[in-house]
C-alpha cells in the first residue's frame, strides 16, 4: 500500500502557505513563501508551484506524486474552469487568470480551487475548533474580514456568494470608507488593510506611533499581524486605539450574525485572529455580549485551532482520493 | 366526507386577527379584534377565543368543530407546555402564561403555538410571495422588526432563536436607543414603536406634525400603520423624515443579512410593510443596493402576498390533520 498524500495551498495577500498531508490529516511537509508583489498572476502561480515542491520534498516525494493539490484563494473562484477573478487582496492580480491549469502544469498533478475562507472554515469544522458543533460562523480577521457558514454540518453557500460578514454594515450613517468602496462595512473598521490605511493617515497627520518603525525593523513594507501584535505589546497608543475600534466593530457585526442565525459557535481565524489569539477572542466575545438578543444561550467563541495552517489543510481536503483514480 | 377546517390566530400588539381555512387554504371565515390593553393575558385569551368563535361562525361551524387552532404569538413560545413568555410587544403581558391550554378550554379544540413571525414567513414561503424560492428572509415591519429564515425550503431556527434581524446592529457607535434596551439596533430606527417614541419626543420638543391629530381623528391612542400612511400621504415632514430613516436602516440591515446568507428573496411583511406596500418595498430595495456585496445577482424583494391575513393563515397551518385524529 502506498501512502496517499495531498497538497494544500493557502494563497494570501502577504504569504503562500503550502502543506502536504496524509490520509489521517497529519502534516507531512510544509513550506511558506511571500506572495509576489510583482510579475502578476504568473509569478504567483510559479511561487505556489515552488512552495508545493518544497513541501512535497519535505514529505519525501515529488510534487507529481501527490494525488492532487487544493488551492484556497481569495477572489471569485470557478473550480470547473480553474480560474480566479476579482482577487483584490492579491497584489497585481487583474482580470481572470487560469490559476488551476497553470499550477497543474507546473506541479504535475491535478489542482482544485475554492474560496480561501471556505476551505479554512471547512477545515476548522471537520478537524479543528468547530468539531463539536453542527452550526458555526467562521470569521477570518486578516487583510480583509472573511466569513463562511456551516449550517446543519454542511457549508451554506447561498447562491454561491454567502459568508460576506466583512460587508455587514455596522455604521449605516457616517460610516468609514471600506476598501471595497462602500461605507460603514465591518471591514472598514477591522480589516488589517483598512486599519493600516487609517494608521498611515493619522501618522501623517502627526499622531505618534511605533507601528512603522516596527514594520521597517522587521523588513516589511506592510503592517503585518506580527507588527500589530508587537506594537500592542509595546502599548503603542495608536495601535491600541485602532485594535479597540476593530474589536468593537467585530463584536457588533458578529453579534448581528448570531442574532440572525443563532449558530452554536463562532471560530475566529485569519492572520490577526490567530496571532492575537485567545485573549482577543475573549475581547471580541465581550464586545458581542451587549448586542446579543437571546438571553438563555450564547454562542461559543474559539480561536481557529489549526492556526496558521488551517487554510492550507482545508485546501488539501478539496482533493478527494476518488477523483484521482 | 366532512370539511376539514382549521383556525388560525395572528396575535399582535394592536390587533387579533382570526381566520378559518379549509383544506385548500381558502379563507372561509375571518374576524378581527383589538388586542386588550387591560386585564392581562386572561383578557387576551378570551378575546382570541371570541375572535375564533366569530370566524368559525362565519365559516358555518362552531369553534369546537375546527380540527384545531394555531396561534402565532410574539414572545418566547413553548408549544409543548402551551406557554408564552417575554411578550414585550403585548400590552400587560408579564411572566409566563399558559395561553394554549386556556384558549383550548375556551374554544373546545386543540391549540398549537408558534412564533408569529415564523408562521407568517412559513405562510409566505408555502402559499405567498416566497413560493418560487428555496431560500428567503422574511422581514416583518411593524411595532418591532421581526425576521425569519427559510433555507433550502425549510425554516432555519438555529438553536431556536434565529431570525432576530430587528436586532442587527446598524449603528455600533452612537446608535439610537432600542426598545429592547440595546443601542443601534435596526428596530431602534425602523420599529413602529421606536418611531412613535421618537415622534412624541420631537413633537414635545416643538416639531410640528399632523401624526397625533390624525391618530386622535381615527380614535387611536397609538400611531398605527394607517396613521403613518395617512401622514405620509399628507406630506407630513416629521413622518417623512422618520420613515426615511427607517428605510435607510432597513436597507443596511437587510443588505447585511443578504451579504451573509445570499438568499434568493426578501419578503417584506408586517403592519407597516403591508400597508406601505410595493412603493416602499422598492424604496427598501434601493436603500439595500449600495451595501450589497455580490455584483452579479441581487435578491428579489417582494411585499408579503398574503397581506394582513398571512400571519393568521400561517398559524392555521400549524394544525395538522394527523394530530387531530
Amino acid at each position: 500500500m502506498t501512502r496517499v498524500l495531498r497538497g494544500g495551498i493557502d494563497l494570501g495577500g502577504t504569504k503562500i502557505q503550502a502543506v502536504v498531508i496524509d490520509d489521517e490529516h497529519n502534516v507531512r511537509g510544509q513550506a511558506r513563501r511571500r506572495t509576489p508583489t510583482q510579475g502578476g498572476p504568473r509569478a504567483v502561480a510559479e511561487e505556489i508551484a515552488g512552495a508545493t515542491r518544497e513541501a512535497a520534498l519535505a514529505a519525501g516525494v515529488g510534487s507529481s506524486e501527490l494525488i492532487g493539490v487544493g488551492v484556497g484563494s481569495p477572489g471569485e473562484i470557478d473550480d470547473v474552469a480553474g480560474t480566479v477573478s476579482e482577487a483584490g487582496n492579491l497584489p497585481a492580480w487583474q482580470g481572470t487568470y487560469e490559476l488551476g491549469p497553470v499550477v497543474a502544469e507546473l506541479v504535475g498533478t491535478q489542482v482544485r480551487l475554492e474560496n480561501d475562507v471556505r476551505v479554512a472554515t471547512d477545515a476548522e469544522a471537520r478537524l479543528g475548533a468547530g468539531r463539536p458543533y453542527h452550526s458555526l460562523l467562521g470569521v477570518f480577521w486578516g487583510t480583509g474580514i472573511g466569513g463562511a457558514l456551516i449550517l446543519e454540518g454542511r457549508p451554506w453557500l447561498g447562491q454561491d456568494a454567502a459568508g460576506e460578514i466583512g460587508h455587514t454594515v455596522v455604521q449605516h450613517a457616517g460610516g468609514r470608507q471600506c476598501p471595497c468602496g462602500r461605507r460603514g462595512c465591518l471591514e472598514a473598521y477591522a480589516g488589517r488593510g483598512a486599519m493600516e490605511a487609517r494608521a498611515r493617515k493619522l501618522h501623517r497627520g502627526g499622531q505618534k506611533t511605533k507601528l512603522f518603525k516596527l514594520m521597517k525593523k522587521r523588513g516589511r513594507d506592510r503592517l503585518t499581524s506580527g507588527v500589530w501584535a508587537r506594537a500592542l505589546g509595546k502599548n503603542d497608543k495608536l495601535a491600541i486605539e485602532l485594535i479597540d475600534d476593530a474589536v468593537d466593530a467585530l463584536g457588533a457585526g458578529i453579534a448581528s450574525a448570531v442574532n440572525l442565525l443563532d449558530v452554536e459557535a463562532v471560530i475566529i481565524g485569519g492572520g490577526l485572529g490567530v496571532r492575537l489569539g485567545r485573549r482577543y477572542a475573549r475581547r471580541i466575545e465581550t464586545a458581542m455580549r451587549p448586542h446579543l438578543f437571546a438571553k438563555d444561550h450564547r454562542p461559543a467563541v474559539h480561536v481557529a485551532a489549526l492556526g496558521d495552517l488551517g487554510g492550507a489543510i482545508g485546501a488539501a481536503l478539496l482533493v478527494s482520493a476518488q477523483e484521482a483514480q
